[in-house]
Parts: structure tokens; sequence; C-alpha cells
């Protein structure tokens, strides 16, 4: 980057100076003072308050009438349209080059750029109205094919014809850093003949990449085509769908997975738009079949975006790397799936999720899941100290990065990390 | 009823003394000025001019510190306890009696009451967070289990021992009197070697009974016992679940419907509460197998409310019914739903929605869907005036009643409507 900026920013950071995503923090003295911000290496700049000092000053943002960094969520500026959120990523990154504003004015940079420490509590981004879950990875849908139904019928009819995708539970979508209680509930272990009421033995994670639905709403019955879906995309976080395997397993029949995922769905607190990932794009192999008109795109395309989960076992000095695998496994896109949610006339409002589904990548140290990676728990996986899990165990935390770099250009998306407390005790229940 | 009231309210009103909903309102005037209400008879009270004049002025409201019925929706009131619920319920209806300041003070009367007319327009009572569908009608589980099973295998093994539900979509919950459009989708007939991209064309209404969720919420992670669930529930609504049975057909394994049903989900506007229903509580028949402990009650019961389904077809003078059921025909019953909801720890919110799934009665005019009624579109059902239907056409609509009687007491849901539009051109889809 030859940019001259006035802030210092590593060149390992994920916060470089192309990123500029967008969250929402407060501070330890005001936890309840939740406000909108992006980060810049390691410093937050407040965009409450470079409103309202009239620093996002661009064409667009000047004939609003209204402001849209005054609330405590993102929703009110990803309501608005791409061009705007475009201008505001430009403006902040003039704001960052050396003789601007806010380099100058060094009362005005007290008030709105603040360091990145441990007094900083991160919110979540937006308030989710609905947020949807796909299933969108080959590898993922055929290794799950394979363990319940066996090779020849692994992949379902539909799948390669629907970007397959479930409705999940939008008021546990937490944000990195919170920790999750084991859930208890109905399981049926194979050989026993009654369920059982029991705390999950099967604990799972599932690397996900997760859409913030942006833009003007579609109205009840308009659907959204498949070219201009992107339109409607805000950006992305890294999500944690934490999976309680044995509940889901016993109850997911008929109507899909319920109590099973609904205990919690983490996210990372930074939200990266499809304008920093831009030069990060890679086409994807055609299709086969053909997908129907309506998903048919001119050009099908996903990110280049390196992934990883690692697992710090309770005890361990340092977390041991479990999944590396990339946005790019993906067989149906963002678009795609947008585009079919929206098929039936289903509105899709700005601060809506839309998760991709577990990413495993074809190779085994690519799998986006425990329940691959031990092959429904008949494998262990190693980990440093000697230390071994099929699944988690209580107290193991398990933290996801994600990040792209080309032409030594990096954006990353920090992290999204959550600790599995124990079971309530068994009193709280009944 | 002996109480003496000033406001005429016939008997056959299902919006009694005894009933007191609350839902949102606003005029033809002002269309964006929707307030909280409540209705008796012809007449709707408005909540936050009664609360601006002070009216609601019990033990438990006088030392709220904020007011609660100025926002646009109801779930401020919603968020308080089943005791300022029933509060509230009672101080309306002291406000009915002869003699009330009401009465009396006739320029109060005319800011507070308000004739409904047709220049009253009705709002989604709430703002829903979430919503979910149950499936707790043993009939209706039945009846589908035989079409696509088989007699033998009708009932799948974790349905006696679960409540299922599945997440739906919130974002396209509407109020009674909004059009919905036929939507379009994948299907693939049986005799079809690809899916196509087609209308809807076996488009089917089910008949639920959908609880608000109400009182403040539980923490992550922490379950709410099946004893004390009927607290966190505000009351209920009538709901058509609209469902595009070929779509759903396609789609939904392994993860559930989808499309099938996000395209449009009405209730009715009054929220009726448990106490308004408390005297028509009925006991259920003694669940076999017993329930696992932290879904066993004290106490099995339900709520004897009639409920019935009428198509008014295309170009005929009146309506035909189609359906007539019962919110007693529950095997699950609302505070199990809602146990089970929670049980692994998922946040429920006050203006959450918790549908009962299709309520079908044993006898086959107590079928609550098309699907059943039609057993899958085999056999025709006869209307009046020479016309037949095995699913809903273009332009019928489909409206759904609900009341409870006894000893002279009546109260009533109104009605949930919705006509079908025809779909939108293909052009609008790529
Ligand atoms: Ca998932
Ligand atoms: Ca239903
Ligand atoms: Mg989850
Ligand atoms: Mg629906
Ligand atoms: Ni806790």
């Amino acid at each position: 980057m030859e940019t001259q900026t006035w802030i210092q920013i590593s060149a390992d950071s994920d916060f470089s100076y192309h990123n500029i995503p967008f969250g929402v923090f407060s501070t330890v003295c005001n936890k309840e003072d939740a406000r909108p911000a992006t980060r810049v290496g390691d410093f937050i700049i407040d965009l409450r308050e470079a409103e309202r000092q009239g620093l996002l000053n661009g064409e667009l943002f000047s004939k609003l009438n209204h402001k849209v960094f005054q609330g405590k969520t993102l929703n009110s500026f990803m309501e608005l349209t791409r061009p705007h959120w475009q201008e505001v990523r430009r403006t902040i990154q003039s704001l960052l080059h050396t003789g601007s504003a806010l380099d100058t004015n060094k009362e005005l940079q007290s008030k709105v750029v603040i360091p990145f420490t441990d007094k900083i509590i991160l919110h979540l981004p937006a308030q989710i109205g609905d947020y949807t879950d796909f299933y969108s990875s080959y590898t993922h849908a055929y290794n799950v094919g394979v363990m319940f139904r066996g090779k020849d019928n692994a992949i379902q009819p539909n799948w390669l014809h629907i970007p397959i995708g479930y409705h999940g539970r939008a008021s546990t979508v937490v944000v990195s850093g919170t920790d999750i209680h084991r859930p208890r509930g109905q399981a049926k272990p194979p050989t026993a003949e009654k369920p059982m009421f029991t705390e999950c033995k099967r604990l799972d994670y599932e690397l996900e990449v997760a859409a913030f639905v942006g833009g003007p709403a579609n109205k009840l019955g308009e659907p959204i085509k498949v070219d201009s879906a992107e339109d409607r995309v805000f950006g992305f976080v890294l999500m944690n769908d934490w999976s309680a395997r044995d509940h889901q397993a016993w109850e997911y029949v008929p109507l899909g997975p319920f109590n099973g995922k609904n205990f919690g769905t983490s996210i990372s607190p930074w939200i990266v738009t499809l304008d920093a990932l831009e030069i990060f794009r890679v086409d994807l192999e055609a299709q086969n079949p053909e997908p129907l008109p309506y998903l048919k795109e001119k050009r099908h395309t996903s990110w280049d975006i390196n992934l990883e989960v690692y697992l710090h076992a309770d005890g361990n000095a340092k977390p041991d790397i479990l999944t590396k695998s990339n946005y790019k496994y993906m067989y149906w896109n963002i678009a795609q799936q947008l585009t079919h949610h929206s098929v039936g006339g289903c509105i899709l409002n700005a601060g809506d999720l839309l998760a991709s589904g577990t990413i495993s990548g074809p190779q085994k140290h690519e799998f986006g899941s425990m329940l691959e990676l031990s092959w429904q728990g008949t494998e262990k996986i190693a980990l440093s100290e000697g230390k071994e899990r099929t699944f988690i165990q209580d107290n193991d935390q398990i933290i996801m990065k994600g990040f792209a770099e080309k032409n030594g250009i990096r954006v990353g998306f920090g992290e999204c990390a959550g600790k599995v407390l124990p079971a309530l005790p068994e009193n709280k229940y009944y």
C-alpha cells in the first residue's frame, strides 16, 4: 500500500486501511452506551461521533435528511444502499490520509479515535430480524450424507437444485466472547429403547460465514433477481453454529433442526463489506446440473477467504488448529442463497442474517465440524499436551478466524470465539 | 352478565365485557399513527390516550416509572408480568361500568373511545422477534403421516416424546386482511425427472392458534419450567399458516419447511388473554407414553375454543365452511411447547410467536388443512354454487374464526382473513 496514513497499522493486522469493517462498541465505563464504529489497526473510529462532527460529508450522505449512526446498532446504515456504504468506506479512508482533518485536528481526533484496549466492549452489530442457515458446501453435505445414508445416497436429490436452508433462531445469535452453556435436551442413543433427558454429549462447532442483509427491503411477494442479489448483501461475519448433535439427531425428522441449534450461535463482531473483499473474488466451477433460470448467474463466484478453527482445550496453554477451510468451497453462493430465499416472496430486511452452512473443503483437515473430523465420534482428534477430543468438552474454547490476502493487502475478520460452560444443574429444569 | 356497562355490547359479539383483547390500530386519516388499543363490542378503546389521561391507574401501573402504551406495538406492555396484564384488563372493565369516569366525562370519552368503522386500520399487534411453528395435533400428524408413509409408520418415533417444532419466518407474519400472492418456486412432481420452476399448484391453509410470548425474557442458557410456562404466555391469536405443498414436498428433506411456508403467515389482530380464556380451560387426556419429567405438568389442559375455516370462492356470493375444529385437540399444549423450546437455553422474548401447528380434530369435517380434507388432492371438496376445490385457487379468500362460549359468556378472536392473488409474471424472476 502506497497510501500515506497517519494511523499506525501493522502489516499483519486484519483491520487494514483496505478493510474498514463495521461494528458496534461501548466502553466498560458506560456499557449501555453502544454505538457504531469501524476499526483500523489497533484503533476504533467512533462513527456516531464522526457523524455528529460532520466528518461523513460525502455527496450521498450530505443529501440524507436523517442521521444513520446515532442508534445502538448498524440497522439504519444497513437500510441505505450499496453506494452509501461505499461512500462511507471511502470517506473513512480519506480521513486516515496524512493531512486530513482527523490527522491535523487533535481535539477532533481525541473525540473520534479510540485505542482498542480491554476497556472496549463489542456488541452484536445489528438487531437481527430473522436468521437463516443454509447448507451449501458440497463436501459437508456429502460427508454428513455418507455418515447417515451411505455413499450411494449421500447427496439428497434436491441438493443439487436448491440452495437448501432452514429458518434459525435470531434471539440467541450472540457476539464473539459470549459463553455458551452446554444444553440439556432429549436424545435417544441408537441402542436405547426410549429417549432420555440428558446434557448434550456431542457438542460441536460448525464453521460458517454469515451475510448481513442490507438495502431497502423487498415487498411481500416480490422476489430478488440473482444478478442484483449482491446489492442486498451488506457484508460478512464469521459464524460458529454451535450444534448439539445428539439432540439434533433425535428431533430433526421431519421438520428440521430445532433445539439442536437454537441454544446459541456466535458471530464475529466486525462486518466486512463486499467492497473490501472484491479483490479476493474468485470464479467457481460451473454447476452441474445447470441451475434453474432464477438461480443462473452471469458469473458464478465466491471469495478466497481463509477460514480457521482452533480448539483451546481446557487446561492447555495454547489452542490447536482443527480446521483450515476457505469460503471458496461453496457450491451455492450468497447471491443464489438470497435469491432462492426470496423467490416465494419472503421479505428480506436489513439486519437479517444468512449463514453459509458449514464450510468443509475436500481434504480432511478442511472439514468444518468435529462431526466430520471425528467421523461421528469414531476417530479421536489429537491435540497438544497429549489431549484428544471427539466433540467439545466443558471449558473448551472454540476460536474461528478468517482472512484474505493478495498483493500485500490483507482483509481480516478478527475472531469468533466462545467457551463452553458446564450444563446447568438438573433442578433448574423440573 | 349482570354487570351494568354504559357501552352497548351485543350478546353475540366476540369482544365482550369479559374478553378485553389487545391490538394495535390507526385510522385512514393518519395510517402511520399506530397505537395500542382494546376492543369492546363495536368500539375501540385507545390505550395510548387512556394511559395519557391517567385512566390506567391500578396499583401496579401506578408504580411503573415508564409508560407502556405510547409505542406503535404492544411489546412494552407484553414485557411486563401477568399481574400487570390482569390489572389492565380489570381497569378497563371498571371503566366500562356505568358511572365510571369514562361514562360520565363525555369529553374524555370522545378522546378515548372510537367507534369501530371502516376507517379503522388494524396492524400487527407486536414486533415479532422470532416465530416458531409446532406440530402438536395428533390427528394432523397422523393424517400427514398416513399420506406420506402409510398407516403403520404414520406417527414418527419422536412425535410422542417431543413437541416437534421448527423455526419459522417472522418477517412475513402479516395481519388479517393482507393479500398473499401465490408463490413461485421449485417443485418436482413425482413423475417428473427434474424439478421445475413453477407457481404453487397446491396452495393450502393451516388452521392454527398462535401464542404471543410475554413477560421478562429468560437468560441465554436458562430453561423455563413447565409449571410456570403459562406466565410467559401473553395471549392467543388465530393463525393461517399458508402452505405451498408442492414446494414444501420437494424442499423439506432434511432441514424442514422453508419457501413452502415463508411467503406469508396471517394472524388475527386482537390478542385474547389467558385470563379471558380461563373459564374455558379443559383437561386433556393423560399422555401415553408419559412425558419426560421436564414436560410433565401438574395438570394437563388446553382451552375449549371453537375454530372454523371458511373458503370464499372467487365469484361466489358467500363463503363455505370447510373446517370445524377446536383448540382442545392438542396433544402437546402451549406450556409444554414453550418449555421444550427453552430447554436447551433458547431465549424467548416478549413478542415472539409460538404457533400450535395445524389443529385437526378426529372427524373428517374437523381437518385443519385442505391437504387433509382433499386427501392430498385425491378428493374434491364441494362448495356452494356448484363449485369445488382440492386446493386454493386465485382470488379465493380464506377466513378463520375462533370463539369460546360458556354460561352465556362469549370470548371471540374475530377473524383471520386473507385473499390469494395470482402469481407475479415470470419476468419478475429472471
Ligand atoms: Ca449450520
Ligand atoms: Ca404449520
Ligand atoms: Mg446455532
Ligand atoms: Mg406460514
Ligand atoms: Ni450462566
